[in-house]
């Protein structure tokens, strides 16, 4: 300083005034008068002096710091505000966060470049420059390979009037990127704050005034915008802060923050464009789907008739009375073909056939010309509900069949319509030819431990969510949508009633709580009518009750459901197989797929113990039903009749099994007599395996 | 204060000592000595020492100020780190928040407690209530009608060894819960600080230590985390403020800050959830798109005849050799069905024969045993290539095996094949059998102004990637994956081929860059090789450079694609009126569905003006691609041919309309001379109309 300024120094006395660690200041006394030195009594009074300074100098800064944390969590607030508003693209979330601080940032300009994401270019774009015929880009790229490309701007003026300007693809001469500071803040991932631009030897800011305004650059901080993976997606960069100062370290903390946080704010924008993907993939696929299962106009034909004849634009204007007719002609005779008959049975009945007859109910309970369904749309809707079953062994169109054609049995013949209405009685009969429409022949257990999608969606009752969600999928679809002419009301109804329907045949819903820890709510209403005196009253005391509405309604949905084992022997001998089969299929799988050992149900090696397993299932979860609704209305007394009769089938085979077993037991306790050493050393020991053996042997 | 002590205060000098609006301290002398009251000189010594110390509290106070503001910063920057880091569910996500910041919380310990945000029961728990079995829900609930059920608390343990206990479906005893606090609190979303929480009257906080460690409760802060939907969905309360006094504004205001972002973060986890519904939706959908468009057993069986001989199982088992000379006795003899011919033409076959033509082809380009595809594979895929052809009126499976009928010819009689390995050969056939699948009917345009999930997923050739996209998800079936016994690199090369193919063939990039821009890297390799010697020679200059390969190829797509073009005009002006059929139909769809003016190409009203559209588009778009492959390989010079034949047969056509144009046009003026002045009256003067008419005229 004496060099500089010519004073001589003699002596001095100095101390530094520090906060933590910092250095606020440097306080001296310079050449003490009339005396060679500083005494000790100087230095006692210049420390106390120097508490309160210090003091004054410490709340100044401490106040200082306060203001830039308090700025800071501002920022951050008020950031995290908008960020978590909506979800939104890059653009708009960084312009929200962006233009809600600007109050915070203490500075008269700001700008935020965003940078092309686009790592790889399309092959064609590639050929020109293999072949030679164009020069590879060898400009400024991104640490992580991307061509360093603004492709916009935003540009946020606080000084004189606020403005905000947003300018898409910038020319490379634009002022906010002509110094190449951006660019170079892209390259390398610096913050880099510029003390006094006009004079940086590296970088050319603009000198003169940037715009009209006659604005110019004096002091400069730039960062980069880094995502959680570390890519560089955008630079912001301040300008000239508001007191004229450079910015400094606090400035550099503050603004920091910012794009740190709006950094990692990007998870948000990412979820968004994936979101939109997957929603959009989804999308399509679902619109394929229904490409493929919707009946085809050559399917329609091959149920229609009639449509051969006429020309199929005029069936749109023909009046729908003269249509019915027409298809009830060519619809099979209900009598003959058993369908009011609790014994009916499909396995005479080709597929095809069966969605005639399917279609064939649903004129017999009279809704088709009650509700106005187009004949059309009703047949291209049953077709295409049978489209919608697969191809597995049980749970296939023939069992989704049996239970429309059981609910309509059991509202005609079993006289329970009595207590629906025709509307009603039609959401039954369609839920119930619904009700497991794309079964894919395993069980909810199965979907959860394979964690199927389907699991991973629906957290209960998994399979027959499902179905319920194609069922009403396929209603949306207008030429599908059998309830098209309904008023809104009548809709909600229609849906309430499907979901009740198809949610309700969850036999593990039967077991956990629907009847079992429950089962008085529909025994107690079927005690209630028995004590009744008059069927009216009967009708009267259900039908003011919704609520026991829906109860008999799952209840019956259920019966319709278990109804193969109250079918005429030859039939359910049959059909139990193609149930068992099914099992044993889930067994193959659950042995081959999850590596897991099957319930003795699914177990083909089990197979011998089938009669014992259904003697089983009737008592303990078929008999009640049945048993209640035959208390409930007599004519149902047939169902109840079957299954008493298939439970003595089953008993006697059951029995037979036994009798062989215990001769083979016998058998093998005579000859492990002899042989007992042997077994022990051959064999680890496995009990189980040994079972199995033996069932094969039989 | 004197009734308290018993001291009597006679006169009094007092000043607050102030920080902006907020009284730090009063600072008070009381009871001058030897005088009755303060002088003004007293006041003056007074107020000077008093500048020492407000300086001194006011410092003190910016500290604490400060303090705090660095703890909000900081816990909110530490959220936001967490928050950001994935996505995930709310427990996790709350979880890792709230742990990562717990040092700057000051307390001893603090809990969380998770409510049920389950706002509808499931309607068989509703069935007791309803039937008045079971008494209604009476208990607290949340604002907007949840009952305030906390299925999971999460404690966290500062004082003495750290811990974490986590509580799930807490019993209403538990500790954090007795008091009845955090109910009150889900109740009323009210922010409760309790400054002494064991005297509090309202709520009974456990009074005794509330575990082993002994620790008890002094004062407590509880708040409610409400999201942007306004819900309530947790409660945050913070026990015993480290220094042992109770909780400040400072406090409350900073607990605050951390509820709500962890309330707005909630945006993350909802999206989380939404973003796995969907994805499962997604998966659910392809996985049943699967199911419908994959060829069944029996498809299958009808192409592969001989399996109704043999056991399917049997079949895996054959040797593939055996089995390959089996199918080739099915398939249709390739000479006698001009499967080598440009002049090909698919009307006189059937679509199912069309599938054991294309099957024939692989076996012809001899890369079913060279690349050992199993019969059954490639059967099955081929089938369910052509089942994901949809029945629209050109871009269907007829197109699609056109395209793969060309390729092969293109290869083998116009021996391009020279310059591709087999297995290229093997991708590009497939590629052109697929290139157009689940086509539409309408082309880009149109998915972009009707906004299609498909235009929403792909920015550019919305169509051809999908196309492309489609053809990969069958061949990730195993069963469907005719490359399944290639090698990694191999199978790499071939989805390469696919893609350039595949997309090659977007008109579009045929106009913008492939080739209008750039036609000269076509036109350049037909030129090199014209100059070239022998024919080792070319095939050399082309084979050493993967790229001239690639773009031949896209060009051989474009060749198969607009092939129909070169036909027998027999063929072509059959398959130009589907082609024509196809844009009149996306015109009819733009006019009802856009509701806009369909260009002329597609406007069913000027379907006269076909024949001069051809004429255009044989010179404009087809002429310059045939006339290279002619160049290149006089081999093609049949399409050329035929496309010139065509061109004479359009140019007729065109020329017959003009003179009628002509004629009428003519007629119209004699008769507008007659009858200008009612024409004025009766017409809007649309001109357009006026020619739409005439056109119907004809």
């Amino acid at each position: 300083m004496d060099k500089q300024t010519g004073y001589v120094t003699r002596n001095l006395l100095a101390t530094p005034i520090v906060m933590g660690k910092e250095v606020l200041a440097v306080f001296m006394a310079v050449n003490k008068v009339d005396a060679s030195e500083f005494s000790k009594q100087d230095e006692e009074v210049f420390s106390k002096y120097l508490s309160f300074v210090s003091i004054i100098l410490k709340l100044h800064h401490t106040n200082y710091l306060y203001n830039i944390e308090s700025r800071r969590s501002q920022i951050l607030m008020w950031s995290a505000n908008k960020v978590f508003e909506e979800l939104t693209d890059v653009e708009r979330q960084f312009h929200k966060a962006l233009y809600t601080v600007r109050t915070y940032l203490n500075c008269e300009r700001y700008s935020i470049g965003l940078l092309d994401m686009t790592k790889e270019k399309e092959f064609y774009d590639e050929w020109p420059v293999k072949l030679g015929e164009v020069e590879p880009y060898k400009g400024p790229k991104t640490p992580d390979g991307r061509e360093v490309i603004f492709y916009k701007i935003i540009d946020y003026i606080l000084h004189g009037k606020e403005e905000i300007k947003v300018i898409p693809t910038p020319p490379t001469d634009h002022w906010t990127l002509v110094s190449g500071l951006p660019t170079y803040v892209a390259e390398n991932g610096f913050i880099c704050n510029m003390l006094n631009a006009p004079a940086d030897e590296y970088f050319t800011f603009q000198k003169g005034p940037v715009d009209e305004t006659g604005w110019v650059i004096k002091n400069v901080l730039s960062l980069p915008i880094v995502n959680k993976k570390e890519d560089i997606v955008g630079v912001a960069t301040f300008y000239n802060r508001k007191d004229g100062k450079p910015f400094d370290e606090y400035d550099e903390h503050i603004a920091e923050t910012l794009t740190q946080f709006l950094g990692w704010s990007l998870l948000n924008t990412d979820t968004y464009e994936k979101m939109n993907k997957l929603e959009n993939r989804k999308d399509i696929a679902q619109e394929m789907l229904m490409n493929h299962t919707k009946a085809t106009p050559d399917e329609i034909k091959s149920i229609l008739k009639f449509k051969e004849k006429l020309n199929i634009d005029v069936i749109e204007d023909c009046e729908e009375k003269q249509l019915v007719t027409i298809l009830k002609e060519d619809l099979p005779d209900p009598r003959t073909a058993d369908l009011y008959e609790f014994r009916f049975s499909d396995l005479p009945i080709t597929e095809h056939e069966l969605i005639k007859c399917g279609l064939r109910l649903f004129f017999e309970i009279n809704v088709v010309e009650k509700f106005k369904v187009p004949v059309e749309v009703l047949t291209r809707w049953m077709y295409t509900v049978r489209k919608g079953y697969r191809a597995v062994t049980y749970h296939n169109w023939r069992h989704g069949f049996n239970v429309g054609q059981t609910m309509f049995t059991l509202l005609m013949t079993g006289r329970l319509k009595k207590y629906y209405t025709d509307l009603e009685a039609f959401a039954m009969l369609a839920a119930a030819f619904c009700h497991d429409i794309d079964h894919r022949g395993t069980n909810n257990l199965y979907q959860m431990k394979s964690t199927s999608p389907l699991a991973r969606l629906h957290g209960s009752s998994i399979l027959e969510r499902h179905h319920l969600e194609y069922s009403k999928t396929l209603l949306q679809d207008e030429s599908l949508n059998i309830f098209q002419n309904l008023n809104k009301r009548q809709y909600e109804t229609v849906i309430h009633l499907f979901e009740v329907a198809i949610i309700a045949t969850d036999l593990a819903l039967y077991f956990n709580c629907l009847f079992f820890r429950k089962r008085t709510m529909f025994q107690k209403i079927v005690d209630a009518c028995e004590k009744m005196e008059t069927e009216e009253e009967a009708i009267k005391y259900v039908t003011i009750d919704p609520t026991k509405k829906e109860i008999i309604m799952a209840m019956m949905m259920t019966a319709c459901d278990l109804s193969a084992i109250t079918k005429p022997w030859e039939v359910q001998s049959q059909v139990a197989l193609l149930v068992a089969n099914e099992f044993w299929e889930q067994g193959d799988l659950e042995r081959t797929v999850l590596q897991q050992q099957p319930i003795p149900m699914m177990d083909r090696n089990k197979k011998d113990e089938l009669p014992k397993l259904q003697v089983g299932f009737i008592d303990f979860v078929c008999t009640f039903v049945y048993k209640e609704f035959s208390r409930f209305h007599k004519e149902i007394t047939p169902m109840l009749n079957g299954l008493q009769n298939n439970r003595v089938e089953w008993k006697s085979l059951a029995d037979e099994y036994d009798e062989k077993m215990k001769v083979i037991e016998e058998m093998k306790k005579q000859e492990e007599g002899n042989t007992t050493e042997k077994a022990v050393e051959d064999s680890g020991g496995g009990g189980d395996d040994k079972k199995s053996k033996t069932c094969l042997m039989l």
